[in-house]
């Protein structure tokens, strides 16, 4: 039995077998929802169900909030980027959380934007504040990690790679849809963390597919290192990492070689021009289904459903 | 005439050429102090000015707030770190806001931390809330740009290199020192920003010495790239990249070339154990102090004095 919390513009709701249920609660944002958790198990019994289907949902995550991410986490995602899983260091990036959107809502290509780019992540809902400098323990998890979300780290790849820095990149309006579910964890589930299953679709044909369990980094130890220098609040959102897959499978660390003797720009411009080609990066109109769960349905955390949309 | 402002823990102040005067507000953020004008302006006259010297003044941006910074953005820093200043990307990357401190406040060395590093810049103080996606004009920058202040940002080298993702190497706590002034613009001054000469010292030697105008992307194109994809509210903090001096002067991009055919992890390890003998990087008790102001003295933001401290 779990928690899957839902959003909608006005009202939270727990999906049961038998539709959702609205949560009485005077929660408008995940750290209050997450702070009301009596509201949430009350639904489990009685209320009136209506079909999910009915409901227009939103992201389960609300903005602001922090929004950090991990560089590079899978050993899939790391061999497919030509690096050495074992010596890939444990870094952070922030992306806004201005680029928040829901589960159906569209994912918008700015006009300046050739390359974009999914990326299926595992989100950590943060459930209680954390002071720079103090000591994360493993066995703080639970009390930490309140719950679970898929994100799509949607990415600028044309910007990322020259410009180094990955925050631009991934801070577009659109370029974070969360949800459908907060998944809001019971006693033992975090467990079951790395049989958690990522698959993201494009226009149906399956683009990623991989275990939780193929993290570089897990939870435990990122947020200890991220504890050291970074406060935390109830709400902020931890994305974990991205398994193989991805459009830009060309790999940097290759690029990095061959191209280190020619100047940045020109490195950038004749590897960024060949991946235009690529009909991976996606186009518009493209249909990105991306959902996490185990593969016994236990532990789900439902699929989101974004269309692409290109500004020209 | 020029709206310089200091803050202790309980107040702000006004700084006249015959002392501090108390500014009579109840702002307890700098949004809202940015907000009560009218209370700046007032001190000009009348009020009980006090010696500066006995006020303990702490950061004039309160935190939390957005910190955005920009990477390599003098060209004298670029070409120290072996660029084409002609082509380094406008970048940007955040740093959490527990990192601000005071402008006497001790810089603290995490004891994991080997090679802590120094960068003074000009922090831009946003006056009016952006929404993500807006058109920003050089005609905008007046009412964008609220404020000036003297800002260190605060570099773990031997983090940042390696990790790529500048956010944690800048992150730790006391890693901004902000302040003493807030200089509070008013009409047309903002015009002389090119004349501010960025200066810092270490134990007395003078280290970074370069005028504003040595910038390679100018405020009203920054603050336009990152109105793209970046909310701001006032008193968030942009700042706008160092010039040359910094100790890490072995410049990155020829280490790439030389480096290129080895994995990453043995270049860094090589470059940075050079590195550590390399008495340049902030040592226990070092004095830092950084300052801003135009050659007349016109507008002055004041020196910070800052002393290292390592945690062992």
């Amino acid at each position: 039995m779990t928690l899957p919390v839902l959003r909608t513009a006005d009202a939270w709701w727990l999906r049961r077998p038998d539709g959702a249920v609205r949560v009485a609660t005077s929660a408008t944002t995940t750290a209050e929802l997450l702070a009301d958790r009596a509201a949430v198990l009350a639904a489990r019994d009685g209320g009136d169900p209506v079909p999910v289907d009915s409901l227009a949902l939103v992201s389960p995550v609300t903005a602001p909030c922090r929004v950090v991410a991990q560089m590079a986490n899978y050993a899939s995602h790391a061999k497919d980027a030509g690096m050495d899983p074992s010596r890939v260091p444990l870094a952070f990036f922030r992306k806004s959380s201005g680029s928040i959107s829901g589960p159906s809502d569209p994912i918008v290509r700015p006009a300046h934007v050739t390359l974009l780019d999914y990326e299926v992540e595992l989100g950590l809902v943060v459930g209680r504040a954390v002071t720079a400098g103090e000591e994360v323990a493993a066995s703080d998890l639970p009390d930490l990690v309140a719950a679970l979300v898929v994100a799509n780290d949607v990415s600028a790849r044309d910007l990322q790679l020259p410009k180094t820095q990955f925050y631009e990149s991934k801070s577009y309006r659109t370029f974070t849809p969360v949800g459908p579910v907060l998944l809001v964890l019971e006693d033992g589930e975090l467990e079951r963390l790395p049989e958690l299953r990522l698959r993201l679709w494009v226009d149906g044909e399956l683009r990623q597919d991989e275990l939780a369990s193929d993290m570089i980094y897990r939870p435990a130890e990122a947020l200890a290192a991220l504890a050291r220098f970074q406060d935390l609040a109830p709400g902020d959102l931890v994305l974990t990492g991205t398994p193989a897959g991805t459009a830009l499978s060309a790999p940097p660390a290759i690029v990095e070689k061959v191209g280190a003797l020619l100047p940045p720009h020109v490195k950038w411009r004749i590897f960024l021009g060949k991946q235009v080609k690529d009909r991976r990066y996606l186009q518009d109109g493209n249909l990105v289904e991306a959902s996490i769960a185990t593969d016994d349905g236990a532990l789900d955390l439902g699929a989101q459903r974004t269309v692409v949309r290109w500004t020209r």
